[in-house]
């Protein structure tokens, strides 16, 4: 009722306050319809409805700026600015994104997507303002889960020394996407149950008030600077860094909200307003299972359940179960996430043996050089850590683990397309990004077998060693293939003559149908699987050569330091005349949708492999 | 005298007490002595003398361990643990490094050289201690500028739930590389004037005890839990996290360090002990210039004066300049530095444009997001960072500047070999993890002036773009060949037949005298500039294919994702006959030395390069 009144940005500010809470209910609804359809992020959009409310009915958008911390709860924002119609479309192929675009609306005025950047990233906004004299108000939204991540803090140390006005709205759901972590956390826990702290403060003054002990320590209070302050103001951690401090506010009163973000508009200096809200409020399920609704699959509203029920294993629970066998059989395994036991499947592992498991909160780079130390230490770890988020610890893997040589594994869970989350998730830069590093192995299974195989190597390897693989259902095709993992080298799966087909992980599966396709043409076909992407198995690509007039790699990577490149300079240093076919993912980002369909547009599904070894073909017959 | 009597690990423990300040003295002239001669870390070593020799005092090494952080204060140690005879082997070639290395010493126990690593390295040995059951105290040792680095701030978060002991040493000059920056900087020095405390504390309990209103009041801040300890503990950042904080403690004074150690190792649980240190301590000059004294030159020891005059600039000053006229020419140019405005150059820009100049401190992940926020802004800001430390940000390049396609230029100073600094400084990666990034483009100038005209495109270009040029003098020769910068195109520097080299950056230098050798030797050489890494000049490579048997492709670059490769990708894909031959750094680390000496051992000087031409011209014979 209220809601359809919503048409575009800030007709919002239409809406009487005393129907704010219904509209805030019909948003609750509408959410709960669109994403249990759709899929998508439940729990942390129905936890700031109302404070995305207050933002937008304080604010002047677009001329001031919210930038959302990682973005996926910025759904009531993406209503509230005119693409309430597009919900259909979430995440799917061309349609809207679940995370804050630019491309999308002159609301979003930054994308996200990966944790901890808004701070930085809004502080770039505060200065550029300042630069221009212009005057706008500008807001990070950050959840306490992405305080965890060090470039959260690293802003924050620099916000500090502002001297205009900027607006840190921390998101405290006492939750990120699993549990918190750590110090910060604990800070958080003691301020949330520090009540009563303005009448602390008063009978503390009154006490010492009065008496000669007393004045004089009232002054040598004051001598101290900032002692008194950090006796009775919660978020002395931020006072002290230079940061004022309001809060903690109820992040589910829309009232309340407006009027602190009001009173933080007219503070000189950065100011953080502590909310407090419920990650899955209004909607039970959603509150009783907050990991489970974080990314959900679409979903019976009545129940909360899954609309599909699934039956197969995806690669992520084949490696949940090798973990907890490894851990088993040898006491030095141990396993690190960053934030992430659900999503790895590290879980388990954890259930099993809680000494040997270390969720260190969203904290890639930590999580590597940690294991580094612990590697240097004796132990055997295992860190799971997704492939677009273990960019944020490149560094660490080059300086950390691989100088010193140190026997790290890195299980890379979300390799190649993941598919709705789009841009910032895609995994496909990790084979170029790790293959360039010195002591570096890295490789990639074809099937689940061959998963728990390669992380079984990878264990007893003593090296540093990464497995990439993709997300969701394993295959379990080409089970007859189990051909123990060597260092290096590859597994012929079938042998022809006239084109060799390396795949590489995902890939092999396309390559089956490749084969079958390229078959039925008349061609003879051989099917080679990679396994390796570093070091690649030359002695397999020289065979290939002798009786294959074609070499076609594929993998799910960009060209640029994949696998491809590899097997190129390999036929260039031997001054062989083979022609070779190098399919990846072409030099774009890409976007949300659908897996297969996004394979299909970058020409990297079946028959767009087969057409581009078709055109080969013909070129080279004209050779 | 006493000096002469350290023969191994633990020799310090038979001196006695009344000597120790006589030892840290003979220490302090050694070093200076030494480093005068071999250049190295003066400034930060002698702030730590006493500090090093309290450890060595409380410890028992090598069962205990210490993890320096950054690694370049560590020459006490070295000399402490046996390895006094090698400093004049220091940061040469296969002589002693200037950083902590595992293959020196049982007592080096973690690699670094880079900020920030050591809270988590260490706290990966203090896990591996526990489940093993072993019984031994590990420490770090990490400066205040470190502390700026995210990466310490989620250590110390999950440091926060050890319930074993740990020690953190916060080694405090007050000053990192430069200045310190930020709110962690202002609170360090709230603590360091926060004299009298323990007064304060007695004071207010005194004041509050025996009145009605006190004693309610003391019940309430019990109920407050932490207050009360935050009232008079300095320290309440890291109290705050669960750290127990001792300090501030002279860092000067060898028998107070010694009490504080003893006593910190006897805390259940992370302790942090926050030492004050002078930077360049016992000698003047280093004392009055921190900056210079950092990583020094060779210098007379009796003025601090550089041994050489530099007449000629290097690319840092060439940087420096052009940055100065573009902030002149254009106010939306911006400039920003991790901790290193003397470094790159950018100190001059800061004094003539301070409102448009940021030092983020130690924090290169921020410095980046940070830059993207000031071009969503409308700003053009350039990111000045060495190549080994980008690395940090590679996740924020591809997350936070390129999906989005702002204008962020980078300025990549010390890229390719940068010598004594050794494995963990050289910028040998930077090429392959920028190109593997859609929308990025990566260049490398050949003299000083294509550097500024390199810097003055980029500025100009509205899109991500990355420079990357070399430590050290700038190259002055081929000042006549000064065609317009243009995206993507390569330069002809001299047009024959036969043979064509394509040098990128650096290496066109070397090309010269390649080219030189080669038609000594009767070939006719093509010399081509390559410009840029990405996009390639597809063209050019075209072009030298037709009257060029064999193309030669130079780079100051590991191979896997470098400009070599895109050369071959690109020879492949249009399937031309002409032999490729791909120079570039072999796939390991490279150790400390002379760059020039280490070039030749890596066979990427000119005498190497002939060689690889001719085995190659001899094997294309043989075809």
């Amino acid at each position: 009722m209220f809601l359809e009144t919503i048409k575009e940005t800030n007709d919002i500010k239409k809406i009487d306050k005393t129907n704010w809470n219904a509209l805030a209910e019909e948003i609750r609804q509408f959410l709960i319809e669109k994403i249990s359809v759709t899929g998508g992020h439940l729990g942390s959009n129905l936890g700031v409805v109302e404070l995305t409310m207050a933002l937008h009915l304080s604010l002047n958008l677009p001329e001031d700026k919210i930038v959302w911390d990682v973005g996926h709860q910025s759904y009531t924002h993406k209503i509230l600015t005119g693409r309430k119609d597009k919900f259909d479309t979430l995440r799917q192929y061309h349609g809207m994104s679940g995370f804050p675009k630019r491309k999308e609306s002159d609301c979003d005025v930054f994308d996200t997507g990966h944790s901890s950047t808004s701070i930085s990233a809004a502080l770039g906004l505060v200065k550029a303002r300042d630069i221009r004299g212009e005057h706008r108000t500008i807001v990070s939204v950050i959840g306490d889960g992405s305080l965890t991540g060090g470039m959260a803090y690293e802003a924050l140390n620099n916000a500090s020394k502002l001297e205009t006005n900027f607006i840190i709205i921390l998101n405290d759901n006492n939750m990120s996407i699993s549990e918190n972590v750590g110090g910060v956390s604990k800070y958080l826990n003691n301020i949330r149950t520090a009540t009563g702290y303005l009448d602390l403060k008063k009978g503390i003054y009154n006490a010492l008030l009065g008496t000669k002990v007393g004045n004089n320590t009232i002054n040598g209070i004051r001598r101290a600077k900032s002692s008194f302050k950090q006796l009775v103001i919660p978020g002395m951690f931020f006072e002290d860094m230079g940061i004022t401090y309001l809060g903690p506010v109820d992040g589910h009163d829309i009232a309340g909200l407006v009027k602190v973000i009001n009173e933080a508009k007219r503070v000189e200096g950065p100011v953080l307003i502590h909310v407090m809200t419920q990650k899955g409020k209004g909607y039970e399920p959603a509150e009783r299972h907050p990991a489970r609704f974080h990314g959900a699959e679409p979903f019976a509203v009545e129940t909360g359940l899954p609309l599909k029920n699934r039956t197969e294993p995806n690669y992520t629970d084949v490696f949940s179960t090798i973990m907890c066998k490894l851990g088993q059989r040898d006491e030095k395994v141990v396993a690190i996430t960053a934030a992430m036991p659900d999503g790895t499947g590290l879980k388990r592992f954890r259930n099993r043996f809680p000494d040997r498991f270390f969720d260190v909160g969203i904290a890639e780079e930590h999580a590597v050089t940690f294991a580094a130390g612990l590697a240097a230490g004796g132990m055997k770890p295992v860190v799971a850590i997704y492939s677009s988020f273990l960019q944020r610890a490149y560094d660490q893997i080059v300086h950390d683990v691989c100088i010193q040589n140190l026997p790290v594994v890195f299980a890379i869970d979300r390799a190649g397309l993941v598919g709705s989350d789009g841009e910032t998730h895609q995994g496909i830069f990790d084979l170029s990004y790790l293959t360039g590093i010195p002591n570096m192995t890295v490789c990639a299974p074809k099937n689940m077998w061959e998963l728990s195989d390669m992380i079984k190597f990878a264990v007893s390897y003593e090296r540093p060693i990464a497995i990439r693989y993709p997300r969701g259902l394993a295959y379990s095709g080409l089970k007859e293939f189990r051909e123990p993992v060597s260092l290096g080298r590859a597994e012929w799966i079938y042998r022809e003559k006239e084109i060799a087909l390396f795949a590489l992980g995902s890939m092999v599966r396309t390559a089956e149908a490749v084969r079958e396709e390229l078959r039925k043409k008349g061609f003879g076909v051989s099917l080679i699987n990679a396994r390796f992407a570093k070091p690649i198995d030359e002695e397999a690509v020289l065979e290939a050569c002798r009786d294959h007039r074609l070499i076609v790699t594929m993998e799910e990577n960009v060209a640029a330091g994949g696998y491809g490149e590899k097997v190129l300079a390999c036929i260039n240093a031997h001054r062989l005349p083979n022609a070779c076919l190098t399919v990846s993912i072409p030099d774009e980002y890409v976007e949300h949708g659908n897996v297969e369909l996004l394979k299909q547009k970058l020409g990297i599904d079946c028959a767009g492999i087969v057409d581009k070894v078709e055109q080969m073909l013909e070129k080279l017959k004209q050779e």
